[in-house]
């Protein structure tokens, strides 16, 4: 038994002094006692103390391009998600599993100093630059898993099924062939990644989005993935971009996340990532669903995704997570700023989606802290017994947190910057983080920038 | 005659590789070589060098409550930049001239460590809380002056006239109490100022606003300047909120910016700060008139202003820069991105404001530099012979760097986070910040944290 004494923290039901938290041999928290005495033989936790936030949609090698698609197109004002898809197509395309190994693991470091305890990663760079699977097919998934075992990030697995190239079973262009799989190929990758976990890690499944998978592929990996493990998380990519909702009224006559709460089995199990696109009935239906809308707010701005309607989802109750996605910022806090300020600039008011009475951003962070556990299939995201024990201390010594308290502690790490809110970081009890550095970032780093070298040469 | 050596650097024609500079006794540029050899003597700069962006825009006091406003309304939904203006002026009666002195240093330390040279400060906080005149009436300008030569940041020092509380000479509320000015005694502090400025400091006029002043009091203190110093520049804020257009309609029949470019000499001296809400015609207006517009892009999300129509107004040619305002972000970087995010958001396009073949980050970043160095009055934003030596060397350890070159380089520190991409910092050829630290942190950071405790003690 660990034991950890926090001077102030955020539990359930608010802020609280003097918090005891027992931590049992399986990274869990055992017990919670606020307004206890200091044990001796407890750690005392140098700041204030909240629940980390899971990051709930991760593209690891995605990081090493972060401002490399900036370039503006020569006719000007034409660029577009889709531009960049294919820039990000010609940049995996020569990317190797140790590449992808040093990537990841420079990401996972930068991702727990940013405040980060856990990530679902959205894996579909599977198989060789020709297509053709690895030798070993779970070779790519175990380089992930493995980089996020070094660095002590908390990590669910998300095998991703990724069959054609549009709705309706179009068949796939030649920069997908790496993601290729049928269910079967699909599921050896994630029998080969569930014996490649570390403790804590998890696998659960993805399907890359209704382009990418008919129906009959989505039954039958759902039925294949329950077989296993009947409570594991499912993700998928629905109505980011406005195309992606014309395309499947096309072929279908509904909106796309319309249609997936018709014919898929949606409930607390899944995570619709960006879902921007919806209807008033298609916000309500997820928000019913139990589902977690996966935003990724900086790579929507960044793509030029469109605004989720935030408002109204968080009015009808919809349970929300944040994910760093396509990695051009690795922090919680970057993340619900940006959320917020979106609404902020189109609805011209403040303080949009906070809930009444309370900080605003802290209110955020609280929520996406139990969006991101919920979506990664964790108990976690509430300092409370039972819960993984993944914690952030602030650092108080950060400027904008001067002089602050209570719920302003949080908004100011969400409004203000620069990011210097990270003291300290533990993940499942083990503390991976001390004064903001990540003890690998020097070896991660030498690392990475050997992995850019090679890329540059290849 | 310093000499600095740049393995790279960002020219006024592009990236150069070995370039020598020259440093006069005065701080200014005296040659710059590209291609040439290291002399022996020269300090070798240890990263991509590029000219430093001065934000143009700052009420320096205000970043002692960044997050602090963040709490959402009782009635939820109905917070604005109203209620924001109200929690201001309840936190500013407060502040003594030992307070705003101390958070001013703080902010200037982390302007620089953020990779800003300069700063524009809008200065209105004249007075004592009963709204009386300090005895030596300068009190206030003096105090940031000092912390700006202390820092080490350019400064350009704009006491503000602040006469009424809204169009048509209305009277000002108690909370104005301490901003009231007629123009005789908004020119006795000017002077005072003058006389307290460091070499290299300089001290223009801001108009608050067209609520807070008069045409007869707007026309009185532009012909007062003029008769000290006919280049100095002119700030003020205006369309900042659409309320602000209506009133403006309700008194004179006219648009605020509309109404400025009719009646007030607006020029390249000009700096419009905000100018959110804006008819096509007061685009072309602003453009044409060569004065700058002043973006605030993260306070203007904060407080919900709206959006600046950026593109049609680089697309007319109109000249720009930044400023962190309210200091809810303390980077040009932060800033660059959020402007393009939010064309983005709205656009549902990418690259919406870069130059056609250019990087967007880095076409963004230099025409800031180049707006934010009009903005001051100061010879500067490029790295060119006759300009100030402000240069950031950017931090190629930085992930996010590693394996960039060029405008990739600009790219990835503007649209890629954590913000680690400053180096070092020059001013005026002199080196301020060193591996990202600036050597009075700690002490600021102690008479920062003392000033908070008395303010929530007061």
């Amino acid at each position: 038994m660990t034991l950890l004494f926090a001077p102030l923290a955020l539990l359930p039901n608010g802020w609280a002094e003097n918090v005891r938290i027992d931590v049992g041999a399986d990274g869990a928290i055992a017990a919670v006692a606020p307004g206890a005495p200091c044990p001796a033989d407890a750690l005392r936790l140098a700041g204030p103390v909240v629940p980390g936030v899971a990051d709930l949609h991760s593209h690891a090698f995605q990081r090493a391009m972060a401002g490399l698609a900036e370039r503006t197109g020569a006719v000007g004002g034409m660029d577009s998600f889709w531009n960049w898809r294919e820039t990000m197509y010609g940049f995996l395309a020569r990317l190797t599993p140790e590449d992808v190994g040093a990537i990841a693991e420079m990401l996972f470091v930068e991702l727990l100093e940013g405040g980060y305890t856990g990530i679902a990663e959205f894996h579909y760079l599977h198989h060789a630059p020709d297509g053709r699977p690895y030798p070993a097919r779970g070779e790519m998934a175990a380089r992930i898993l493995g980089a996020a075992a070094d660095a002590g990030l908390g990590i669910t697995l998300l095998p991703v099924l990724y069959a054609h190239g549009g709705f309706g079973g179009e068949p796939p262009t030649p920069g997908q062939a790496r993601f290729l799989n049928d269910v079967d190929g699909l599921f050896e990758i994630a029998t080969a990644a569930r014996a490649a976990c570390a403790p804590g890690q998890r696998v659960g499944l993805a399907l890359h989005s209704l382009r990418a998978v008919t129906p009959k592929e989505l039954s039958t990996a759902v039925a294949a993935l329950d077989a296993v493990d009947a409570s594991a998380p499912i993700h998928i990519h629905v109505a980011e971009q406005t195309a992606e909702v014309d395309a499947c009224l096309a072929w279908s006559g509904r909106r796309p996340v319309a249609w997936l709460l018709d014919n898929a089995p949606v409930d607390r199990r899944w995570c619709l990532i960006h879902a921007t696109h919806l209807d008033a009935d298609e916000v309500a239906g997820i928000a019913a669903s139990g589902a977690v809308a996966g935003l990724c707010p900086t790579t929507e701005a960044n793509l030029g995704d469109g605004l989720f309607p935030a408002e109204a989802f968080l009015a009808a109750g919809g349970a929300f997570g944040v994910g760093s996605d396509s990695h051009v910022t690795l922090s919680p806090f970057d993340e619900l700023r940006v959320l917020e300020y979106g609404q902020r600039l189109t609805t011209r008011r403040r303080g949009v989606l906070g809930a009444p009475g309370s900080g605003c951003g802290a209110d955020l962070y609280r929520r996406a802290a139990a969006g991101g556990a919920q979506a990664l299939g964790v108990a976690g995201g509430a300092i409370a017994a039972g819960m993984r024990c993944d914690l952030v201390v602030l650092d108080d010594d950060d400027s904008k947190l001067i002089g602050r308290s209570g719920d302003a502690l949080l908004d100011a790490a969400v409004f203000a910057t620069p990011n210097r809110a990270v003291r300290d970081v533990f993940v499942g009890g083990n503390r991976v983080v001390t004064e903001g550095r990540h003890p690998r970032a020097d070896a991660a780093r030498a690392a990475y920038r050997a992995a850019l070298k090679r890329l540059s040469e290849a």
